[in-house]
């Protein structure tokens, strides 16, 4: 039998992480990791350790410079700091949204799964969490997943597992998995020593996430 | 009033040199062109030269890394040759083909639309000439319309001008409109000289055009 093989969008945060447990857990043997690189200040770990390639059948992993602008936005521009301590299910878009984002991140994805002759994508959207972000919305996924399989002729598949879960959720899942998140990292604004802000919209939903199930975060905050 | 904004796909082609001009019809006064380097062969003039960008209304000129694969692709393969004196209508899709190509472009489109406060973007593809590229149709285009929309809550529309054009219509459209086709290339292997040769599918239907239309094309080829 042929070997399932799948391409993964990955971050390094804990959504990504999850994704590559839940694609083993749905058969896929040979997964293939694309990270993008857009002059971000979170560029912990879009490249997965060599543990992690070994626990989830990781056989490629690819880094692709995406350039982006955002007007006042604050992942991509220096002129706007990270938001810190408000709350990061206030209505509307937050300033870190880069717009297209996901759609850049899908394009190059499908490129990718067509010359590696691969037809599953995964992506860890979440609209629960994010629902300030358009591009992380089921609507948008069935458009993109239409453009694909329109401009390349391949029946693509973009699997979005994670788009309904709470963050608890998504924790419970991964560690029922055998997800190890001490190698993941969530924050927006990492120190350079590599510690996480423990500040930021997206370390914020995590921690909060997991003092919720009762379980310590593995990985290591500033202001803890 | 305020000025009309359109970002422009442009390749310094014979199609998006005409893309200029037609934008120039409709009223769009102020352009920002977009261009892609994927180790393609042809990296000749994407950037629009000062006379065109007075000619033209270009108010900024990008150009974008989009790390692209494919497989048997002679457009981003070493390995494989561009196709010379092949038929350049023969059915199928020619292996200049790169998978996704026009999806990656039009998602950077987006991006520096939504950047630069612009709905309309302008990209030269065209389904008769190049039938064997699925990111040339129109049902392709709507797709990614939509997933545009959809993903960054902004109405953008894609302008397809000349989709349904011949070449020979195209350049009579664009010496309509006063285009100078003196500063485009199209071919897609050049020599290191910046001559076109005159017998890959570009060239071939870019000088057939002229012929038919009996006008001499004002480039160099290396067989001329």
């Amino acid at each position: 039998m042929e070997a399932m093989k799948a391409v993964i969008l990955y971050s390094g945060g804990l959504d990504s992480m999850t994704l590559l447990g839940v694609a083993n857990s749905m058969g896929f043997t040979e997964l293939l990791t694309i990270g993008f690189d857009y002059g971000q200040p979170h560029d912990h770990c879009r490249l997965p350790t060599d543990a992690v390639k070994k626990r989830h059948g990781i056989i490629e992993s690819v880094l692709c410079p995406t350039p982006l602008l955002g007007p006042a936005c604050s992942l991509v521009s220096e002129d706007v700091d990270v938001p810190k301590r408000q709350d990061p299910r206030a209505p509307g878009v937050p300033n870190t949204w880069v717009p297209a984002r996901n759609l850049v991140f899908l394009s190059h994805a499908a490129n990718y799964a067509a010359a590696k002759d691969a037809t599953d994508i995964f992506i860890g959207v979440n609209q629960l969490d994010f629902s300030g972000y358009p591009d992380c919305r089921s609507g948008f996924i069935s458009a993109v997943e239409l453009a694909m399989r329109t401009g390349v002729s391949v029946d693509f598949k973009i699997h979005t597992p994670l788009i309904q879960m709470k963050k608890t959720e998504i924790i419970e899942l991964g560690l029922s998995l055998g997800v190890d998140y001490s190698e993941t990292q969530s924050c927006y604004d990492p120190m350079t020593s590599g510690e996480s802000c423990g500040e930021c919209d997206s370390c914020q939903l995590r921690l909060e996430a997991f003092v919720m199930l009762g379980y310590e975060d593995p990985i290591h905050y500033v202001t803890s």
